[in-house]
């Protein structure tokens, strides 16, 4: 077994020098350096991980994009990547994309130019080419891509969810906030609440929305009930929506959950705060982004794995704006 | 004036070579760097931030450390740190201390590895060796300390704000929530709530509580009103606090703002949701984090700056858990 000591007595040079240049962690003179690899490369000192990051020069960095960390559901989905990647003394940088294509483009490129081993990413657009070129592992968090690496959460199910908890409590005028086109789960968990209510023949209707701002959400809350003022029933496409259905129905004078239901999606932390609390599906954010680390890192060191698309359970957390029952 | 061709030239590789050298973006051999690094030096290819950096091996990355991104409040926080850092092409390696004198040390030692130029740290502990044997630059956010660069908003200020408006709203039996001994800015906002109390000859009761987090708060909150049932004002430590207080005094059937009134501190996005709306005073977050970002890229690029201590300013956010007046 070759150890360091052999590397630094071939190479004329200390241990701590050998250590610095293996570890990159002080400067080391471009001839040293030569000297140290053509020693590491001269008594095969390998295949070992430290050895090899000589070479390829691997960093313990990877790259996490998330849209937006002020958005209340990506912190959980943060702390998750950063406490599977600091339990394996792997290191974030991070970046919001804004669901902004160049953005993303621009943080994936400095992501590689810093030497990161991996990438995690939270994008609309898994199948785009900036994905698709980069030769280092990418794990999708919170989006579905066809083929590639990915963790979230069961949207179709956690849809069929809130369209039954809503029917087994009474709800017969019901409405679905449909979430933005571009998010594929948004769409996944709106697809699964139409199909429940049309299996059960049940009157409901939809209202559009294009992001997940509370300041548009009011608007749309707004709307909700200018068209459908007798729904007794809403379906929304995540928490912070339904908080604000929740605040719109106070100011008409509606009970909630007594007049109007309302389900959520997410269970972010404000969700068991309200007044009433909200009833909502939840994603166990923090596990998917513990999950995404920890399959991450065996894409890393073990380069491929079996198990490369990982499905959370959602479940139903029931709470105050959804009535009873026995 | 010595251009990059020139460079290439006198090492005998291409353009191309001697920029993936320099920019670091991508793998050059030992051999090839050194003619480079040579040919850089014969030609005095500087002084130029990008030849320099070449020689002390700077990276774009600065290191952020928080106690906690979960807690609702440094979301905002380290959002205006990454805006900031973005528009200057600036990356951030991120990490959670929880407050854990370990972690954070841990954190420290990898920011270097990795290279950082400069440290962002929101720490409980800015007179630690770990800052003080650190030869990059670091601001720190959210907590003052002696002289080191920083940026945080008038504590003092926000406490004498929050007792200032609850006397003028009428509250006769105030009680203060003291927030955790080792966070300074929670202190720095008791001193100043508790001064106005004393001046106005005010009676007031203390709690003292040991951290922000929501489920000791709601024991906090229970044991404020069995010791302190018939107290009309509470001021809280923070918005999280003053949450658990308002559901508190709810659950026990007491009016908000009528029998009792609620300031929270922060302004954290939660607060504008809850039913009654809480009144608190505001930190600019946001602010304070694009400011230490600002103040850190200075300090790289400068050295040294006149202003390195930056207050920020606080203010009253009237909503719904206190009274009106005229």
């Amino acid at each position: 077994m070759v150890t360091i000591k052999d590397v630094a007595r071939h190479a004329g040079v200390s241990v701590a020098t050998v250590s610095r240049c293996i570890n990159e962690t002080g400067y080391v003179h471009a001839d040293t350096r030569k000297k140290v690899e053509d020693a590491v490369r001269a008594l095969n000192y390998a295949p070992n991980e430290v050895a090899r990051s000589l070479y390829k020069r691997k960093s313990r960095l990877i790259g996490l994009l998330l849209p937006d960390i002020t958005n209340p559901y990506f912190p959980q989905l943060a702390r998750g990547v950063e406490d599977g990647m600091q339990a394996n003394e792997f290191r974030i940088i991070f970046g919001n994309s804004d669901e902004n294509e160049q953005k993303e483009q621009e943080y994936i490129q400095t992501f590689i130019q810093n030497n990161v081993v991996g990438v995690i990413s939270s994008t609309n657009r898994p199948d785009s080419d900036i994905y698709a070129k980069l030769n280092i592992p990418v794990v999708f968090l919170d989006r579905t891509s066809s083929d590639s690496p990915s963790v979230y959460s069961d949207g179709r199910k956690g849809g069929r969810l809130a369209a039954q908890e809503m029917i087994a409590r009474g709800s017969k005028r019901i409405t679905v906030l449909r979430g933005p086109v571009h998010i594929r789960p948004a769409q996944d968990r709106f697809q699964g609440a139409v199909e429940v209510l049309e299996e059960a023949g049940i009157d409901y209707n939809i209202i559009q929305t294009s992001s997940f701002s509370f300041a548009e959400a009011e608007s749309w809350a707004k709307e909700l009930f200018a068209k459908h003022l007798d729904t007794d029933g809403v379906i929304a496409s995540n928490d912070i929506v339904a908080t604000a259905v929740l605040h719109e129905a106070q100011r008409l004078g509606k009970r909630v959950p007594e007049d109007v239901q309302v389900i959520g999606f997410d269970d972010i932390p404000l969700s068991s705060l309200l007044s009433p609390s909200l009833s909502t599906i939840r994603q166990p954010a923090y596990d998917m982004g513990k999950e995404a680390a920890l399959l991450l890192i065996r894409l890393i060191e073990q380069g491929n794995v079996d198990n490369r698309n990982i499905q959370l359970p959602v479940s139903f957390v029931e709470r105050d704006t959804t009535r009873k029952v026995d």
